[in-house]
């Protein structure tokens, strides 16, 4: 698994065994680090080793577009209740930080992505984050793919595509009995299409929320919601196959 | 791991192995039963079989007082990255539900509650969520206890109590480097004390989220926000130990 | 002017000269009759006179439908700056509250609705209101007769009908040079049409906002927003004729 | 009345009869200037005449502090239905954005604000506003004068003062029965304090609300909230003297 070495504000996501050269001089990195020890480059500065977290991934996973925020994410797995043996399909998977935070709370994904590139990368990412076994990225448009796909062969679809209607009304044939569906979609008239293909393919549950978070500020003064609050992200709707 | 018994409207949450009773006759679950299969009674009434998932637990635990919602919990995951491995140091177990859903998400959980009835009952529901392994559920008040506690033996804290504040104090002792904090506390007087409390222990980008959120309603009309909105739950403030 | 008398949860709006029976006896209103009085029924049963406030008129009108809220009305008054002397084109009376609560802050105002019945009553309500003279209900349709209404000849024009964007295409012409444009509208699909006409009329400063109520509590346990909170009326479209 | 002269991105708010210099030349304004005309400077460079709004006050008037915003003005209007007649007593002038629009929607109003320079600047925009006469700004601190004021003779309170709290205790007094109060702060501790006092005080329906406001955007894309939302400016407390 990677792990995090960190002074100050340098921080490097690196592989155990891995070589690492930094302006404070190489870092070996041993095969058997553990987090909580310090390592020293050949110069002597000594770097903490610290165990990757989720959170993480937002600043050491390589971009290909703005990822979904971690509150999003927290409500994807939340409301599907994603956990250890749960086979996922996912599609738009961008910089792959979902697909990464669902394959860390033990669930194995397929995930697709249109763009070569962006697949690339997220492959690469994939590999930062010490998830390359439990996420396989597949360069493809899902709603091509998906009528070839077994059938009840998994938990949980999740979707962050612009055409994702076309893709939930299959959701039946490849869910489990129980599987849940959570699209996420920036546009009402999208979330729309959603629900009403969820509603076509006889899901049950369809609901759709929209979140609205307000830091909190806590002064001299006095206590009050932030004046400058956290914007507009998504509309997330949710289905269960019952 | 439990199952789920399907029929209709009627739904039990089973242990593989174990005799259930209903009023369409006894069902003797077998002991390699798996989901997609469907079972009888002995009056061949016939029952589908599913994977247990997270949102089912809100469902068949056995409430001690109102749980934390799931939108709640996935905020809790999400922000602190809950994944396998990780160990965590909970208070206020109530219900149990978000010490369940850390551990189906592959957390082992140390988790405090005062009130000796209410501990019981979670413990019981933890055999019926299938995680009395990974969780353990112990009589007590955290407060008391922390300073006892091995330093840097956890890498999330949750706590969700009245005097949040007093444990919040000693979260950089138990807490790894890089660890987080995460506190849901209901009224704003409680949650500034969390927040001068985690600053005076010198954690961590502490903020605190109010998070409210709109069901969406799609109908011939058009589409709106719905006019019987989710009400607040809680704040929920989040430290990192860095 | 209408004053109130008030005794306990008793409560009725009355003109000046007028005589209202009660289960306390009957009530010879004086004509000269001033706020802060106590008057008295033939059977020396006490009332208090009151003046009127605009928040009363959503008790004492009578409904034709859901009349807009005073947070709603606020709004619009607070954005488009009604004041004395305004001349006031509106569609949709309705209840006729938005006209009257107009009509109190010194506008006049031009007032249009398609259903006959709901005309009557809103001319009622008028009356009752103390703002007859101030408030002209019209019966008819508002998108059949803006082209027939002199060029530049209201400050404000306020819409809280269903086809209110093939008003907004006509708005230049009837608004003065600086006059402001207020659309109430509950979907988003007809607050984008109006969004999108006023665009097309060349209308300024177009901007269209969601308000979200949260009742805050405050009780022996700590301040909280309520986990009951004010949902969805509509969206508010404001824009400028410059 | 004062009257606007617009150009293009220049404006001038003035009065009828007044000698204005702009950088094209030399604006003589008749008194009996009209809106909807023309006038031109001595250099023949033509300005529209505008009839004063009450949002141009925010652009106008000279700012001695962040003003209440429209959207909070107009909630304080709608929430306690100021009209032609009334006599509002306030505290806490600041710019006195607040004090001009209701002057404007015909209440006679008399503010006081402690700081000497923000009240004569105040005055200045009173005049600038054409309500000089309607408005009476009294240097000093309504805490310490409320006591000498006439009883009953106020229909509407209105403050957005730190020190709220300790007038709202002077309510009953100074209000007419069925008048209102309206409580403008930013933090919670200081809402509590308003709220408490007005309990104490026994005045009625005594209730907080937050207002939240979401842009909403339109664009080729679809329809959403936009990412940057309106912030937190402040709760606003109600009561009744009833």
């Amino acid at each position: 698994m990677p792990v995090l070495l960190v002074r100050g504000d340098r921080e490097f996501l690196v592989q155990p065994g891995e070589e690492m050269g930094t302006d404070l001089g190489v870092l070996e990195v041993p095969a058997d680090v553990e987090p909580g020890e310090t390592i020293e480059t050949h110069l002597e500065e000594a770097f903490d080793v610290r165990r990757l977290r989720g959170p993480d991934l937002f600043h050491h996973f390589e971009r290909t577009g703005a990822p979904m925020v971690p509150r999003d994410i927290g409500l994807v797995i939340g409301e599907t209740g994603i956990s250890r043996g749960d086979r996922v399909l996912d599609a738009g998977t961008g910089t792959g930080v979902l697909s990464a935070l669902m394959a860390r709370a033990g669930a194995s994904v397929v995930t697709y992505e249109r763009n070569d590139e962006f697949a690339d990368v997220a492959r690469e990412n994939m590999k930062l984050g010490g998830v390359a076994d439990a996420v396989d990225v597949r360069t493809g448009d899902l709603t091509a793919e998906i009528e070839r796909l077994e059938a009840s062969s998994f938990d949980v679809l999740t979707l962050d595509t612009g055409d994702a209607a076309a893709v939930v009304e299959h959701a039946p044939d490849v869910l489990v009995d129980g599987g849940f569906l959570a699209v996420y979609s920036p546009f009402i008239e999208s979330t729309r299409e959603v629900v009403e293909a969820a509603r076509e393919a006889a899901l049950s549950n369809v609901r759709t929320r929209e979140t609205i978070q307000r830091e909190m500020q806590f002064d001299d003064r006095g206590s009050r919601p932030s004046t400058a609050p956290v914007g507009h992200t998504g509309y997330l709707t949710i289905a269960r196959n019952v």
